[in-house]
């Protein structure tokens, strides 16, 4: 058994884990369907320990770091948020669940949150610590698309403040439940509608409910091909967000943290805007986020 | 058998009819759940003959009037939109599926449609036609309050122009299926907070997303109140429809057509905004404009 320690995500949806051997490496990579939504509270051990049963010892506790939505009210324990500005938490603010079974040492992070505006993060500041463990003198501003878009101000190591918009979410909810859903039924995709929305929506983002309809009459009316209005929702959607972050990206270095399709398309609009982007796969940053964490574990041990 | 003709409002997703006696008065009103959204073209007839089988008579062809969404391509039969600028359509303008039952002749009234912005209204047009039988010389601007808001522009007796805005879907779908649905829970209201947010969304519309995400933040790190967010939610979402229809009520005389909560809101929200607003009650006017295509129908039997 060389286990040296378990690196756990547990989000709403999703649980990710990857266990780490004693010399660095990555042993397993684990997942599964078993979000923190679905959980009550006494069910996180038993789970954890099911998946990971093939890497655990009865006779020795294997660090467990975990991050996300765990660490919520609803979750196994409550990690408290820690309070911008203030460095990605470390394991020093883990929250530590007492076990039943032996073979496991667990520590929750705490996520982020901002009192004004009210702003919380769980999950993504672990993807912060990974980021900045690599690009320690980094300052600027993160962007982390998803459902809820992160945009994150970063000076000197630290979470200055940030900002979350429901941009994806409304996406989703439109494209998938709304009277809108024939209309943008496309798979393809329309770059120069995806352009003039984008402008259209920072030039005179109140017009959004009317534009969204618009889109339905277009179908009816002129024709619009379902691939053109889904090009146009999500430049307005889009074009909406960046018209009310423009704090966040005017003049600054944007980097991008994300992959595929939604990473491109944040990547495409601020590009249209002007602003100065890079893109950063985000794919291994929680787990180096986690190992900064098991290095300060590592500390404590000397 | 007193029937004359029979109103029929036949939407999405209900179906109401008003059997109208020789003598004028109303016979019976009728309703059901089987809106046009759910049904094949060739059940609209035998789902209409049902609904009205005690009201009718195999040796006299009755009067069926029709409006809504029964005339859309996907309905019964296809009533080709008139374009603005228009009065409501009227019988001389209806199609006339034919029908294999000898006890009804059917006229179902087109909707109206407007090329640039493209939008189209199915319903409203019957409404309206409704409000100007009873207020011939209302010069000014309609609101028609509903999942898709119509604001319509009313001259000399004609449609002008209209804009149709998708607020009230938006709230359903953020207050019902998406993250916020918790924090919005609430079954009462918060005045000035509904106030303050309607001037939030009309000084910067472009900040909805970021307000939005907002209102789970305020829920889990300050405890606000299930009403104070829904009122919240309201009152961003229609501020940004009255920042975006500006134009169709700054200085200008604005009656709600419409009844109930609903309707109270919009006159709540452009009071606040300082617009000239009077609401009528939207109940009886699609028979009214029903009743004005049946006095056409009226003059080509003498």
């Amino acid at each position: 058994m060389n286990t040296a320690w378990i690196a756990v995500d547990w989000g709403t949806s999703k649980l990710r884990a990857w266990v780490m051997g004693t010399d660095g490496r990555e042993i397993a990579a684990l997942s599964s369907d078993q979000g923190m939504g679905q959980l009550a509270p006494e069910v996180f051990e038993p789970t954890l320990v099911e998946l990971l049963a093939p890497y655990l010892s009865a006779d020795k506790r294997a660090p467990v770091i975990a991050c996300g939505m765990v660490g919520a009210r609803q979750g196994w324990a409550e990690a408290p948020y820690a309070a911008v500005p203030c460095a990605p938490p470390g394991l020093s603010e883990a929250v530590r669940p007492s076990t039943s079974d032996s073979s496991l040492a667990v520590h929750i992070l705490p996520g982020v949150k901002q009192a004004d505006p009210p702003d919380v993060m769980r999950g993504e500041e672990t993807q912060i610590a990974g980021f900045l463990a690599q690009q320690p003198d980094f300052d600027g501003i993160l962007c982390l698309p998803g459902t809820h878009t992160k945009w994150v101000q970063i000076s000197a190591g630290e979470i200055v403040s940030f900002r979350t918009v429901m941009t994806g979410e409304l996406f989703a909810l439109l494209s998938q439940k709304s009277v809108l859903r024939h209309s943008v039924s496309g798979e393809g995709w329309d770059d120069s509608a995806f352009e003039a929305a984008i402008n259209d929506a920072m030039t005179s983002p109140q017009h959004l409910t009317a534009r969204l309809f618009a889109l339905r009459a277009g179908a009816l009316l002129d024709g619009l091909s379902p691939d053109t209005a889904r090009a146009r929702l999500s430049g307005y959607l889009l074009g909406l967000e960046l018209a009310g972050t423009r704090p966040y990206w005017l003049g600054q270095q944007v980097a991008i943290i994300g992959a595929g399709g939604l990473a491109q398309r944040y990547e495409a609009a601020l590009t249209i805007v002007g602003a100065m982007v890079q893109v950063t796969d985000g794919a291994g940053l929680t787990l180096a986020g986690l190992t900064r964490a098991y290095a300060e574990l590592q500390g404590q041990d000397r």
